[in-house]
C-alpha cells in the first residue's frame, strides 16, 4: 500500500496511473479534448505514451477533417479546403491538439502516395495521347505562363533561383478532381469544353509532377549547376519514361495470362507495387508520390478488369484527408494575419489565375471566346495537387514558413474562387441531364476520392 | 562547380546526392534490396531520409507479408503465420531490412485496431446472447483451464504474479478467424459443433480482451494492490458495459432516423469512431484494440444496412499484415535456437492444447465424445488474437524477449497444429456442400480478413 501511495504521488499526472484512470473515467472525454497537452506532456518519454499520443492525434485529424470536409461540401465548396482548415483548427495555431512529428508526417505521406496512386489509376496513357490539340495548347500555356509568373515573383523578391522555380511549380498543377466535380454536378461533363479542360488538367498534373521531380532533385544540391540539372532531369525523365514505356506494354502483355480470379486476391500485390514504386521514386531522388502516380497509370491499363479500385479508394479516403489536415497543421495561422503575407498571397493568386486563364483564351481563335473563357476558368483551381507540391517543398526545407503561407493562400483562393465563377459561366442545360457519377470514359477522375 | 565537387565529396554516401542518384538509377532495384542499410545509415538524421526509410520499411513489410501469407494459404496453412514469418525474414534476425521504430509500431498498432474493429463488426451482441449453453460451458472452461495452466507455468518459473496472469491471458483467446476458415473450407460451417466452436471462440475473444484490459491496466502499477486491481477491474468492466449497453440500444434507436444514403457517405465517421474509441480505451488505461473491438460490435448492429464493411476490410487487409509482420520483426530468431526457450515453448503449447481441449470435452455427456472431441480441437488455435495480446505485453514491457519468444512458439504451434488435426477429425460430408463464403448469419467471422 505504501508502495502504491508513493507511486501515486510520483506519477500523479501520468495517464497510466490507476488513480488518474479513475479520474479519467469520471471526467467526460471533453476534458481530454480540452487539455490533452497536459496529459501528454506528463506522459513522459516511454513508447506507450507516445503511441497513445499518436493515436489521439490521428483521431483528432481524421474526425476534424471528415467533419469540416463534409461541411464544406455541404456548402458546395471543395472538401479539400475543409480538410486543410481542420488541420489549422486542431494544429498549434488554434486548439493545439496535434503537433508535427515524424510518425504523423509519415502517415500523411502515405495519404499523398495513395491519393496520387488513385489519381494515376484513373488516367490511362492512351486516353492522354488521344486528347485533342486544344488540350495540349491549353496545357502547355498553362504550364509556361504560371511558371514564368512564379519565377518573376521570386526574382522580384530576391529569392533563390530554385525557390523561384518552385513557386512556379506550385502553380502548374490544375486540380482535376475539383474541376471534374463541378462540371459533373452541372451535368456538362461530356461537353467539348469539359473534355478540353480535363485533358489539359491531366497533362498539367503529369508535367507538373515531372517538374516537381526535377526541382526536388535540384533542391538537394542547393546551388544549381549545369551538371546537376542535367543529371536530375535525366533521372526524372528516365524514370517517368521507364515506368510508362516499359510498364504499360508489359502489363498489357501479361494481362492475358492472368485470370481475373488470380488478381482479385492480388490487392496486397497492388499495394506493394504502389509502395514499392513510391520508395523507388524516393531512392532515385524524386518525390515518392511521382512513383505512386506512375505505377497507378500503369495499373490503370487493367483496372477495369479487376476489383482493387474500390479498395484503393477506401485506403485513400482514410489517409488522404490526414495529409491535407497535416498541411493545415503546419500552417502558422499568425502569418496569415501578416499583411505582407496576405499581399504576396494575393499577388500569387492573381498570377496563378492569369496564367491559367490566358492559357485557356489561347484557343479562342478556334473555339470562340465563350468556350475559351470557360476553359480558362476551369483550369484555375490548384486544389490537392498544389497542396502536395507545396508539402514537398516544406518537407525538403525548400521554402520557409512565410513563403509556404503565401503559396497556401494562392492555393486556397484559386480552389475556392474557380468553382464559383465556373458555376456562374455555365448555365445548366435547359433540359438538364441528371448529374451522373464520373466513369472512366469521362476522362476525368473519380469524385469519390475525398476532395 | 567547385562547390558542387565539394558537396559531392562531403555527401558522397548520401542518397540525396545527384551523383549517387545517377548510380542509383543505373543500379537495379535489387541493389537496394540487398544493401539498404548502407544507403540509410548514410542518410543521416534529416527528416527526409527518415521518411524515405519508413516508406522503404513499409514496402518490405507489406510485400513480404503478402507473399509469405499467400504462400502459406497456398499450402493450406493460416496466412497469419506467413505474415509473422515475413517479419522474421525482413527483421534484424535475418535480412535486417526493417528495424523497430515508433512510426512502424504506430502503423502496426493501427493494423491491430482495424483488425479488431473488423472482428467486432462481425459479432452482434444479440447473436452472442443467443448462443447455446454448450458454447458458454466450452468458453468458460476454455478460459479457466489455460488461465490456471499459464499461471502455474509462471509460478514454477518464479515469474511475477502479473506476468503469470499475462501468460494465462495469451492462452485465453481462440482465433475465430482460423477455426472458421477451416470449418468453412470443409463445408461444415453450419453443423452444430461448428456453431458451438464459433460461439465459444467469440466469447473467449471478448472475455480474453477484457482480461487483457485488466492485466494491461495492472501492468502500469507494477505491483498488485487490492485497490489497484479493483480500480482497473471496475474501469475495464465499466468501459465494456458502457460501450455495449449504451451504444447498442442507442445505435438501434437512431438507426431509423438515418437514411441509408446519409450513412453510406459516412465511412469517414466510421473510421473516426473506431479511432476515437481506441484512443478513449487507451486514455482509460485499456489496450486501444479493446475500444476498437467494442465500437465494432456496436456498429455491427447496423452494418448490414450500410456499405462501410468492404471499406473497413480494405484498410484492414493493408494494415493488419503489417501488424503481424512487426510481431515477427520483434522476435529474436536466436532465442528460438535456445533449447530452454524451445522447451518452455513446448510446455506452454501442451498447456494451451490441453486447456482448450479439456474444455471442449466437458460437453461430452450431452453431445457425445465425437462432437466434444471436434469442439475441443477446434478451440485450440490462438492465431491473430494471441499475437495481438502478446504484442501488448511486449509494448508495455510486461514480458522480456525470452518469454515473448516462448509465447510466440505456443501461438505458432497451436495455430498450425489445430487445423491439421481438425481436418483429420472431420471427414467432409459424403455429398459435400460446396464451400461457401461465410455470411453474417454463420455467426463467425469473414474469411477475407487476411488471416
Amino acid at each position: 500500500m505504501t508502495y502504491f501511495m508513493r507511486k501515486l504521488l510520483m506519477k500523479n499526472l501520468s495517464i497510466n496511473n490507476p488513480a488518474m484512470k479513475k479520474l479519467n473515467l469520471l471526467a467526460i472525454p471533453l476534458l481530454y479534448v480540452l487539455m490533452p497537452s497536459v496529459a501528454f506532456a506528463a506522459g513522459g518519454d516511454d513508447i506507450h505514451a507516445e503511441l497513445s499520443g499518436i493515436l489521439l492525434s490521428m483521431f483528432y485529424l481524421v474526425l476534424s477533417a471528415q467533419v469540416l470536409g463534409w461541411l464544406m461540401s455541404h456548402f458546395g465548396q471543395p472538401r479539400v479546403i475543409g480538410q486543410l482548415l481542420a488541420g489549422v483548427l486542431v494544429g498549434p495555431s488554434l486548439l493545439s491538439l496535434v503537433h508535427v512529428n515524424v510518425t504523423l508526417q509519415a502517415i500523411a505521406e502515405f495519404g499523398a502516395i495513395f491519393l496520387m496512386f488513385a489519381v494515376g489509376l484513373e488516367n490511362r496513357l492512351r486516353d492522354l495521347l488521344a486528347v485533342g490539340k486544344e488540350a495540349v495548347i491549353v496545357a502547355l500555356l498553362g504550364i509556361t505562363l504560371p511558371m514564368l509568373g512564379g519565377y518573376a515573383f521570386g526574382y522580384f523578391h530576391d529569392l533563390s533561383q530554385i525557390q523561384s522555380i518552385f513557386i512556379g511549380t506550385t502553380m502548374v498543377a490544375t486540380s482535376v478532381g475539383i474541376t471534374a466535380q463541378v462540371l459533373n454536378n452541372l451535368g456538362v461533363i461530356n461537353s467539348k469544353y469539359a473534355r478540353i479542360i480535363l485533358g489539359a488538367a491531366v497533362i498539367d498534373d503529369i508535367l507538373g509532377l515531372a517538374i516537381l521531380g526535377v526541382v526536388s532533385g535540384m533542391a538537394s544540391g542547393e546551388k544549381i549547376s549545369a551538371i546537376g540539372v542535367a543529371t536530375t532531369l535525366g533521372i526524372s525523365l528516365g524514370f517517368v519514361f521507364a515506368v510508362l514505356l516499359v510498364g504499360v506494354p508489359l502489363i498489357n502483355r501479361i494481362q492475358s495470362h492472368l485470370s481475373a480470379k488470380k488478381l482479385s486476391g492480388g490487392f496486397g500485390l497492388v499495394i506493394s507495387l504502389s509502395l514499392g514504386f513510391a520508395a523507388m521514386s524516393g531512392v532515385v531522388g524524386l518525390a515518392p508520390i511521382i512513383g505512386a502516380f506512375l505505377i497507378g497509370m500503369v495499373l490503370a491499363e487493367v483496372s477495369d478488369n479487376y476489383d482493387f479500385h474500390d479498395k484503393v479508394h477506401a485506403i485513400e479516403s482514410f489517409l488522404a484527408p490526414v495529409f491535407f489536415a497535416m498541411v493545415g497543421v503546419q500552417l502558422p495561422l499568425a502569418l496569415l494575419a501578416d499583411s505582407a503575407v496576405l499581399f504576396n498571397g494575393a499577388v500569387l493568386t492573381i498570377i496563378a489565375i492569369l496564367g491559367k486563364w490566358l492559357g485557356g483564351l489561347a484557343i479562342a481563335p478556334q473555339q470562340g471566346m465563350v468556350i475559351a473563357n470557360k476553359v480558362g476558368v476551369g483550369m484555375i483551381p490548384r486544389g490537392e495537387v498544389g497542396l502536395i507540391v507545396v508539402g514537398v517543398g516544406l518537407s525538403t526545407n525548400l521554402i520557409d514558413d512565410k513563403l509556404f503561407a503565401e503559396i497556401v493562400v494562392m492555393i486556397i483562393a484559386t480552389t475556392i474562387l474557380a468553382p464559383i465563377v465556373l458555376r456562374m459561366l455555365i448555365k445548366p442545360p435547359t433540359d438538364p441531364a441528371p448529374p451522373h457519377r464520373l466513369k472512366e470514359d469521362d476522362l476525368g477522375t473519380a469524385d469519390g476520392k475525398g476532395i
